[in-house]
C-alpha cells in the first residue's frame, strides 16, 4: 500500500507554506529520499487577505482556497494541511466542500503543548488580529482545558501586526525583536507557554532567541508538520 | 493578465524542493502575500534514485517524473523547474513529453556565474557521481566558455558522495565540513568559483561558511530560483 500523499494548501504566506514542507521533511525519519512522504503543495499567495476579509469586509478567501483544494484533490492528496492559522477561520467552509480530512492547526498546537508537558492552564497566544478577535484558538483550546492570554490592543497595533506584515515583505530580521518583546510580556503576565498562532511569527522568531530568553514557544508550523506526520505514519 | 504559475518538480530530494520554493519567495520583490508568484510543487521523494539509474542500471526515474509533470500541467503550471541537478540527465525525455518550457538548472548556474563577474575560464564543479561522470555540466558549460574542474575519485568516494547521502538523511551538520574541504581543494587547484551542482550540497554548505573561507560558491538552488524569477518577471 502506497502511503497517502500530503495535500498542502499554501501560499498564505508563501514562505510559511514552503517552510512547512521543509519542517515536515526534517521531522521525518529517513535514511534516503525514498523514505520521505509524497506531498503536493499548492502555493497561491494571491488568495485575498484573510484578516481583511474577517475584520474589514474584504473579499472572501474561500473561493480561491476551494480552487486550491480542487487542485490538491486532482493530484491525489489524501489529507489537507493549511499552514496558515487565519485561514482556519474558514475551516468549516473547506471541510464542507471536500472529503479530504483537514489536519486542524489548533488541534496540532494543543498536541504540541501536551507533548511539552503543558496539559492545561493559562497560555499566551499571538496571531493576526482576526485570529485573536474571532476566537479561533480560544474556543477550541478551551475545550482542551486551556485559557488563552492575548496581547493588548497596543501590543497588537505597535508590534505584532506590523511584524507579521514585515515577514510577508521578506523582512524577517526586522520582525524578530518586537515579537520577542510581546512573547516575553505574555510570559510575564502568567503564560506558561506562548503559542505562535500565525505561521509568519515563527519564521522571524526562531528557537535560539526563545531559548536564550527562557520562553517556551509553540511553533505552529512545526506543530502542524508533526501532526501531519502522526496522521500519515501512526504509531 | 494573471502571471504564470511556476511548476516545480520536486522531492529529489524533498528538502531541496521545499528550499527552492523558499528561495524563490525570498528572492521576489514583494510588500505583501499577493505580490508573490503562484506555484505548484509536486514533491515525490519516491522517484527512483537518479544516480543508481544513470550509473548502476537501476530503474529509470523518467516515468515517475513524467507522472509528476502531468500533475503540474493539470494544476495549470506555465513552466517547469526541477530543483535536482542529476534529474536533468533526463531533461530531453521530459521536454519531449511536455509543452511546458523547462528552466534548465545548468543555464541558471551559468547565468549566476556571469552575474558574479565570472564570464569564462576554469571553475570547480561538485555534484553526484552521475552528474559529473555523464558530463551534465561540462558539455553545457563548455558552450558558455567554461572549463570544469571536478573532484578526484577519492574526494568523491570519501567526501562528496557520503555528504550528499547525509543531507538526504537530514544530517546537514555532518555534511558541511567534508563539502567545504573539497570546495577549498578545487579552489586551490585553480577554480575561480565552485558550482554546487547538486541541490543537496548548498543545503549543508551555506553562505557564511563559504564567506569565512573566501570561496566563491554558486548555489544551484538559488540560481534556479533567480532564473525562474527572471523568466516569470522579465525586465
Amino acid at each position: 500500500m502506497a502511503e497517502p500523499i500530503i495535500g498542502i494548501l499554501g501560499g498564505m504566506g508563501p514562505l510559511a507554506g514552503a517552510d512547512f514542507l521543509a519542517r515536515l521533511t526534517l521531522a521525518t525519519e529517513a535514511a534516503r529520499d525514498q523514505d520521505h512522504l509524497r506531498a503536493v503543495l499548492w502555493s497561491d499567495p494571491t488568495v485575498p487577505d484573510r484578516t481583511a476579509a474577517a475584520l474589514a469586509g474584504g473579499p472572501s478567501p474561500l473561493p480561491a482556497m476551494l480552487a486550491g483544494v480542487r487542485v490538491l484533490e486532482q493530484a491525489g492528496a489524501g489529507c489537507l494541511a493549511i499552514p496558515c492559522n487565519t485561514a482556519h477561520l474558514w475551516a468549516d467552509g473547506i471541510t464542507a466542500a471536500t472529503r479530504l480530512p483537514l489536519i486542524h492547526i489548533v488541534d496540532a498546537a494543543a498536541a504540541a503543548l501536551a507533548a511539552r508537558g503543558i496539559g492545561g492552564g493559562t497560555i499566551g497566544l499571538m496571531g493576526t488580529a482576526a485570529t485573536l478577535r474571532l476566537g479561533l484558538y480560544q474556543d477550541r483550546l478551551a475545550a482542551h482545558g486551556y485559557a488563552c492570554l492575548v496581547p493588548t490592543e497596543a501590543e497588537m497595533a505597535e508590534a505584532v501586526s506590523p511584524a507579521i506584515a514585515r515577514v510577508k515583505a521578506n523582512d524577517l530580521a526586522g520582525a524578530a525583536a518586537p515579537l520577542l518583546g510581546v512573547a516575553t510580556a505574555l510570559a510575564g503576565r502568567g503564560a506558561a507557554a506562548v503559542v505562535l498562532g500565525c505561521t509568519e511569527i515563527p519564521l522571524a522568531l526562531r528557537g535560539p532567541d526563545a531559548e536564550a530568553s527562557g520562553l517556551m514557544l509553540v511553533d505552529t508550523i512545526d506543530a502542524l508538520a508533526r501532526a501531519v506526520l502522526a496522521w500519515a505514519r501512526p504509531g
